[in-house]
């Protein structure tokens, strides 16, 4: 089987798009992807200063190296859950592929900052939504303190249909409306938050990873039994085997036209948290609700 | 367990709501749903005159019995189409159906109408797009010859919500307007288009059928190996069973309320086709062109 585009010997099959390539062509697929979705979505300047949210997983790492490597201006933050042997294996991974290739970064310890791990909030779906909701805050928090301009993250092309998908299902139209690779800054404190590989499906960057030799965590956080998050993503990879290339279209046809159908004339009215002065809809962020409502259970 | 309407001994789970149901009170729900999806959408009147399309299988006769049950004039058509044993078994079924029932039906065989059977055209994809073609042609053609003001066929809720799904992954944004349980007559000689059961899942319906005692044909066609239409209705088995209500949910809020997002302000130019003088927007009507292309191909 040959490249198709050198004609050398291929290494790599895009179920997708129904091509073979070698590994040369296949890096340079992948880095013309992550710049044409840059490009199209007008998500990054120069000046940019891009914090990257590094997991330790295969996704984040490959961002993380792509937007060096496009030469934009990087710095990992690896937010550290305090989930046993899990997080400790993350942290490292992150830890040593920064040292390996001079990358800044910083390790925020959610056990010290929020004042208890993940672990000790139990387990299945609320766990999950009570994580996420942390990262987001903590992400944009010290990226605000920080002076970033930007947190680059490392949801796929998978994720964001997934998340798609979950949304129509359930007509979310508020989250349809506003789900795209580029979330601005609406307000001083409310940092830009993009998505650089969402033109990249996860195989796709596995594979990358995989022939760049990063030492990435390969296993899933244990606390995520019961949370139906990956059942979309299950359910578009069961369809994608069937007709390859519908997740593709399915993404990109709703970013590029019919997102609009979504769209609503509604003015976000942002106030500042009574607690924190960060950036909330209510008097109080949901993040200090949250670690109220925890503190009174634990007293 | 006790029934959760009348507190005898339940004999039926329906998982979407999570209740248990007597025999009776199953049926009552059953013929309530029909009743209710009627009312709601202004499907059909006392004066209708109704063709139901049956194929012999539970979802086509259990749609024939309860809206002979609900007291409308009702007539059945079964559609021969010619593929051996699986339509001569269809066909019996139909026939001792309505004969136990002493309901009125006709046989419109394919073959003799159209020259050819539907297995002569091959297999996959193609002939099951081909074969669609050719019942719905006939239904509408053979309602309108003889009279009829209203097509009922047997799709449930499981096809209706794979058919949103298909055409949402895929952006038919013409096809998801038009999405509903009622099609009217846009034209003298398009009739009506009705889907009942369109409120009841395939699971509520084979239990039915089966409790009623109904005897239908319980295999599916021998041509529909390659075709991708059950792989949506799949998927979406697959979140059901996961999130039990997510279905009915994700199906009826599009009827409701969503569908609006996908009207457009369009006028249907219909004209009568050259050939046979049915309804069509182009010169000479799909059905036709595909029975000059198969008798080209035939010479």
């Amino acid at each position: 089987m040959k490249c198709r585009m050198c004609g050398q010997q291929g290494e790599v099959k895009l179920t997708r798009h129904n091509i073979i390539l070698c590994r040369e062509d296949f890096f340079s697929f992948i880095k013309r992807q992550v710049r044409k979705g840059i490009y199209k979505t007008e998500m990054l300047t120069r000046n940019d200063k891009i914090m990257v949210a590094v997991s330790g997983g295969k996704d984040s790492l490959v961002c993380w190296l792509l937007l060096e490597e496009l030469g934009y201006t990087t710095f990992g933050l690896h937010i550290d859950l305090g989930i046993g042997e899990f997080s400790e294996k993350s942290r490292e991974k992150v830890e040593k592929f920064a040292n390996e290739r001079g990358l800044k970064y910083e390790i925020l310890d959610i056990k010290r900052v929020v004042g208890f791990g993940i672990d000790e909030l139990g387990r299945g779906r609320r766990v999950c939504s009570l994580c996420g909701l942390i990262k987001r805050y903590w992400l944009n928090r010290y990226a605000w303190e920080k002076g970033f301009t930007a947190v680059a993250t490392g949801h796929n092309l998978d994720d964001e249909a997934g998340a798609l998908l979950g949304n129509l299902l359930h007509w979310q139209v508020e989250y349809i409306s506003r789900q795209y690779p580029v979330l601005p800054s609406i307000s001083p404190k409310l940092i830009k938050r993009v998505k650089p590989l969402y033109r990249l499906e996860e195989n796709e960057i596995r594979l990358y990873a995989d022939l760049q030799g990063i030492d990435y965590i390969n296993f899933t956080c244990p606390m995520r039994r019961g949370a139906t998050g990956p059942v979309y993503k299950s359910a578009l990879a069961f369809i994608e085997k069937n007709s390859p290339g519908t997740r593709h279209n399915f993404l990109f046809q709703f970013l590029e036209e019919y997102r609009y159908y979504f769209k609503k004339e509604r003015r976000l009215e942002l106030k500042e948290c009574n607690n924190c002065g960060m950036p909330t809809t209510e008097e109080v962020c949901s993040y200090c609700k949250f670690i109220f409502r925890e503190r009174k259970n634990a007293v």
